[in-house]
């Protein structure tokens, strides 16, 4: 137990994740309202948006309305998600409003890099050296490295965890090439493919190859082991993970079948607090918000504390009736 | 990771634990029908109905009729429970039909104790001593002992490891003053207050002091711990495990705020067969009798695997890729 961190940081990525595969067009303003209620709970980082083509994504057509319309809070880095050059050279419109952050991506799987990008192994790492150009030359750094598929993966199966340390180490090089310094490595189970097992596998072996990279765990819910994942990466000392308020982007329902979001917050934070992890966030603020968030989607979603409720209530109850 | 174990044991209690909260009363018919398609799986143990007051309880009024029409299987061993020598003396009419199992119950909350079952700690072991006289005049013999409350209570707060370690002692000690071996102890989250980290202090400190007695866990998922709960257990090397399928008990909806089953016996299957741990059910066979059961209540059920799916037909296809 003596790898649990002291505190994790949270990438909410609700907001993002979540409105976009809504069958219902979310109104703009209640976007926004989720996303100022969101930035009071003590998040320090909140993905608000993709640049995406509105036409593949009608969810998102908004992103620019969006952006412009949240509260800006000290202390708090709003973010949003590009997919290629246009997508990028919207974000950089906000820059003001947005921390534009450059992220590299490899992928663990080369049947689901050819499905996803229609690239092989090397045409994607070529677009990788493309990427840091096309961020130096707007003078945006290198944050982020991903590897996307790093568990396993519907089209190639499991992925061998020394293939996960090969391809960070590409990643650690390739930015050193040009000069830059990755601040984390995301490791992503793209796919749902994931058990508490294989995320100490691959993250230990990672760690072992590279033990002072900051890691990150990206994971998705599809198949109930979220959150014993995230158990799973704190007790191999990681630090980070994206996470959804609510598991936005997920729902218990048999018409969103197999549409499973990124590892519930508000859930993850109960984990954390309960087990002496400190995350900043306040918990009962943070239900509120996946409340607010069943509200704007109008229809249950995934979370579970958000039901259960936190601990605090009965711990003040019992410390106020043992000092009275 | 060397204290997985290699195989574990699970307690089906769907059929009891899901259907006494539902609102509306399900046919009889359909909970044979659910029954007898878990039977089918390979699960080894399946609590079928409670033995208990049916005024307090109305959707157990049919107990008699459904332990009457279920089909039995060998080498599935079928229970019911009881809270009382009438409802016991109901479960022995059937003797034929279920496994007949004594148990013992003392509680790591005294306050707890006192609101649940009127008694002070010392009552609550005089009744143990009863609890076994009354067995022992039917032939029956103690299997089970249980710690209630072992992980934290909303009346009295966390739980001292010591204090559960001391009360496994008792319950060992008041079984062998009447010449009985319990077969295994069970800790019981009863109101959700686990982390994986306490389950690991706990166990770790039961495992500690009885070092050969087997040990089950009783989860519930209100937090959206259960599964991280079950792995921090199965890494604490603990084979056996109540649980529900589709998480039966729960709900993701509002109007059944707090109403949260057992850990999920599809997706507990799910993470361990994923982990190499042997579970000898068919998880495909599973995952329709959750889907099965979904149907049988009428609204969706907390369980994530039977949305997102195994991982088997994946494999399957690859397999079949690579070879052709």
């Amino acid at each position: 137990m003596s790898d649990l961190p002291k505190s994790v940081y949270l990438n909410e990525e609700g907001p993002r994740e979540g409105f976009q595969i809504e069958a219902e067009t979310i109104p703009t303003a209640r976007k926004i309202e989720l996303i100022d209620r969101l930035a009071q709970t003590g998040l320090r980082h909140i993905q608000v948006a993709s640049f995406v083509n509105p036409r593949a994504v009608p969810g998102m057509a908004d992103a620019d309305m969006v952006v412009k319309g949240f509260r800006h809070v000290p202390g708090v880095e709003f973010t949003a998600l590009w997919l290629n050059q246009k997508g990028f050279q919207r974000a950089l419109g906000h820059s003001g409003r947005l921390a534009i952050n450059g992220s590299l991506n490899l992928y663990a799987s080369d049947a689901f890099l050819m499905r996803n990008q229609n690239r092989i192994p090397a045409q994607q790492r070529a677009a990788q050296h493309e990427l840091i150009a096309m961020y130096q030359a707007a003078g945006v750094r290198v944050k982020r490295g991903f590897i996307s598929a790093a568990f396993g993966c519907n089209f190639e199966g499991d992925i061998a965890p020394a293939h996960v340390v090969r391809l960070v180490g590409e990643l650690l090089h390739i930015a050193a090439e040009h000069g830059e310094t990755i601040d984390h490595i995301g490791l992503g189970d793209t796919m749902a493919w994931a058990t508490p097992r294989s995320i100490k596998r691959v993250v230990g072996a990672v760690r072992e190859a590279y033990p002072d990279q900051h890691l990150l765990l990206h994971l998705h819910d599809t198949r109930g082991m979220g959150i014993a994942n995230a158990f799973a990466g704190l007790e191999m000392g990681v630090r980070m993970f994206d996470s959804a308020v609510a598991g936005l982007g997920g729902c218990p329902f048999a018409g969103h079948q197999g549409a499973a979001g990124n590892v519930c917050t508000e859930d993850l934070v109960f984990m954390s607090e309960e087990m002496g992890i400190a995350t900043g966030v306040d918990l009962d603020a943070l239900i509120d918000c996946a409340r607010l968030a069943e509200d704007i989607v109008g229809h249950p979603l995934p979370g579970a504390v958000m039901r259960g409720g936190g601990l605090k209530k009965y711990r003040t109850a019992l410390s106020a009736s043992r000092s009275s």
